[in-house]
């Protein structure tokens, strides 16, 4: 761990050099299990450098687990460290490919491995420099947003901030109706928790975001796909289904929908709306890719006025996922219920770290640009990709209006999760038609990010699909 | 909003006279919605400032959504701000004392209340320097730590880290042994959520940490206590309960137990341990106070090899609460499943930046100096405090060897609720006996934190004793 050099400011080397030494006689038994170190005054001469430097280093090999401090008799060697202290699990190249597959794969793929099935942005394609300047800011930040647990609903000022951009939507919700979560799928995770019972019906779309199917399966629901269409679900089996199943909830993404990047009509937002009405069914909203629009598209939750909608969203796409930062916004008693909820069931609410890092990077003068610019560029991206692929003969669905995703059919009838199997054993993680599908009804196609797909993954997608 | 101007290092009060001087237009109706704001070179001259610095405030008031940039047009104002906006939550006054009544007073409380009934330290109390170093070296962090999910598990650098330390503590487990988590409270939700089906029975001590009845409640789980007492849980009637209703878990801290500050014995250990095999019992061993301790005490994970016990820990007392991490230790194939898991209910791990916050901080040269300290000064305010107690007729039920709890018997059977329902309306937030007492024992007990117990608490605390 080379880490307190960047901290201390100190010449890189000197406190490295001398824990490595001390490393170096421990791997070569010089100093056994229980043996004192060299006192620090005596080591300082040893190695021509001064006592803070073997301090430092001393301290670097506690942090590391090598020696210990005891008082009053210095620092000793501690017992060797087991092999299985630096044991980590490999991706596992023969799991099934279920809704959790796709998630797995791309979150723990090592640094070589390609991503063009992922659901996020490339780092460098995010707005690094506002990012760090936020950071920067940051570290003078009151001492309470760096230490405490922060407010149960999260920061009231990116809480305020929220609510005055969600007026601007023609979304009237208070700050207080705004509950700050970890992640979009936390804040579908506590909506569930606190709506749903075991074997209840929950109506998504088909294809969906696979996650949807994975986290209503903890819970238990009973998920019910309706056919999506590129205007939306399809309105007459909708009204069908939800006369048949009275499901609990429907959850949805209304624009750029995950995977097809289709966006729902105004017509159909009404309709859905009044099917809702008349059933009493809950809508979830998941506005996560609605910053990728290139005008705003109609919203539930603007024309329900949060009367039966629920949103929610993230930072997760366009500022940055390691923040982890989400929201719900909902009627105030039910936000009351939730913020219960997430207490008794993560202490506390969201990091208000991350909060204050979100909304510093929110407030930077650049984001609007990044914002812009990002469209810009996936705009041409998506052409770009979409020749390349077909190229391969795989062929849109729809044409998207924005955002990363292109939902595509395999050429041939090509078995879609044959090809992602044989592209992972070429280190490449692809996203299969049917993790999407609630009713397996998309077996040869695919969903691709536009953004990852670097030139060294067509040559292993023509060669999967032979 | 005044963020912007700690990041650009900009003379702070240009920007924001700008931003100023277009709201009080706005507010004045000078300016009204959908009028164009003056051009960013006309404003400019009128305000004596450059371009640059009124492009600034007007990204600045685009952020906080009172104006609204249009493509060709320049900016206009946006329709007025619903008064909703600023509508906050405060903090009940009359809610019912129940196991969420302590953490719901205490994190939303107002700045000005005082919360000796609290379960942190004060920020002051937090070692802010290494959190200030460590925050301006992320800064210079590689891009996917500032913007990826990161894997699934977590930071492996601080899994290794943990590990290692875990090693030292004789509890042998891989890095992929360890999965970081939002929290402690986050840590037992997976498991129980993994573990436990509606009906289960749990035992926990009487009396616990409220929050394991509140995580628990929202897993239907029947809850039974077991009496503590300064050694541990009555190893008897541990027997007896075990044996009669089969719990499938056990939650429990083995180190500085919350509230009593009590310390679990040896042979305490072994006969749990011995019990749990013979009956099929998980321990779930919250290590969250043992840095803490002056010595380490015995652990249930060390003893049993981390076979039938799950350990769980955070960084939140000791370290940061804002950043949000705490782990799980158990068994590789259980961990498996709660990777899964975590994946569908949060998507991802936990915060890379938190993890890399944590990780610097804990390998800052100053940290180990901060906890020595720290153990120095919370030894010292917890002798001060039972001191001032004892005058009002308050008594520990036991002297604890660390930490900042004191569990103590309010004189002449007071009612504990009704004393620190009186004290809220002073503005100062208690934690009452039954509230951590699933048998509701305790009615006049109350749980102080010495590190909150400043000068303003006792004249309340003593009126609300009359």
């Amino acid at each position: 761990m080379a880490i307190a050099d960047a901290i201390t400011g100190k010449a890189p080397g000197r406190t490295e050099a001398v824990a490595a030494e001390i490393r170096r006689r421990v791997a070569a038994r010089i100093l056994t299990a229980g043996e004192k170190l060299p006192s620090i005054r005596s080591f300082a001469r040893t190695m021509q450098v001064s006592p803070s430097t073997v301090v430092e280093a001393y301290d670097r090999l506690v942090a590391e687990g090598l020696i210990a401090s005891r008082p009053g008799s210095g620092f000793s060697v501690c017992g060797a460290v087991p092999a299985a202290v630096l044991r980590d699990a490999a991706p596992a190249l023969d799991r099934a490919i279920d809704p959790l597959w796709v998630s797995r794969q791309s979150l723990d793929a090592e640094p070589d491995m390609l991503r063009p099935g992922c659901g996020w942005l490339p780092a460098d394609w995010m707005p690094q420099a506002a990012l760090r300047r936020a950071l920067r800011a940051l570290a003078h930040a009151n001492a309470p947003v760096l230490s405490d647990y922060g407010p149960t609903r999260g920061s009231r000022d990116l809480r305020r901030l929220l609510a005055r951009q969600f007026a601007m939507e023609g979304i009237e919700a208070g700050a207080e109706q705004i509950l700050l979560t970890m992640s979009g799928t936390q804040s579908i995770d506590l909506v569930c928790r606190f709506l749903l019972q075991p074997g209840d019906a929950v109506l998504v779309d088909d294809p969906c975001y696979f996650n949807f199917q994975a986290v209503l399966h903890t819970h238990g629901a009973r998920i019910i796909g309706v056919p999506y269409t590129p205007a939306g679900p399809d309105l007459e089996l909708f009204a069908g289904l939800v006369a048949a199943h009275r499901p609990r909830l429907y959850v949805t993404n209304s624009a750029l929908h995950n995977p097809t990047g289709a966006t729902l009509s105004p017509k159909g937002a009404h309709q859905i709306l009044t099917i809702a009405a008349a059933h009493g069914l809950t809508i979830v909203e998941d506005e996560i890719f609605a910053d990728f629009e290139p005008e705003p598209s109609v919203r539930l939750a603007a024309l329900d006025g949060l009367c039966r909608v629920i949103r929610i969203g993230s930072f997760s796409k366009t500022l940055s996922a390691s923040a982890r930062c989400g929201y719900v916004v909902a009627r105030p008693e039910l936000v009351e219920g939730l913020v219960d909820l997430q207490v008794a069931t993560q202490f506390g609410g969201p990091s208000p770290v991350a909060a204050e890092l979100v909304l510093r990077t929110l407030g930077d003068g650049s984001y609007r640009k990044h914002l812009a610019h990002l469209r810009g560029r996936l705009a041409k991206r998506r052409r770009e990709v979409l020749g390349q692929l077909e190229g391969l003969g795989i062929r849109p669905w729809t044409l998207p209006r924005g955002g990363f995703y292109l939902w595509c059919r395999l050429p041939d009838g090509r078995d879609a999760a044959e090809v992602a199997k044989a592209a992972l054993r070429e280190r490449v993680v692809l996203a299969p038609g049917n993790v999407f599908s609630v009713g397996r009804s998309a077996p040869d196609f695919m969903r691709f990010n536009v953004a990852q797909m670097t030139p060294e993954v067509l040559p292993v997608l023509g060669r999967a699909l032979r």
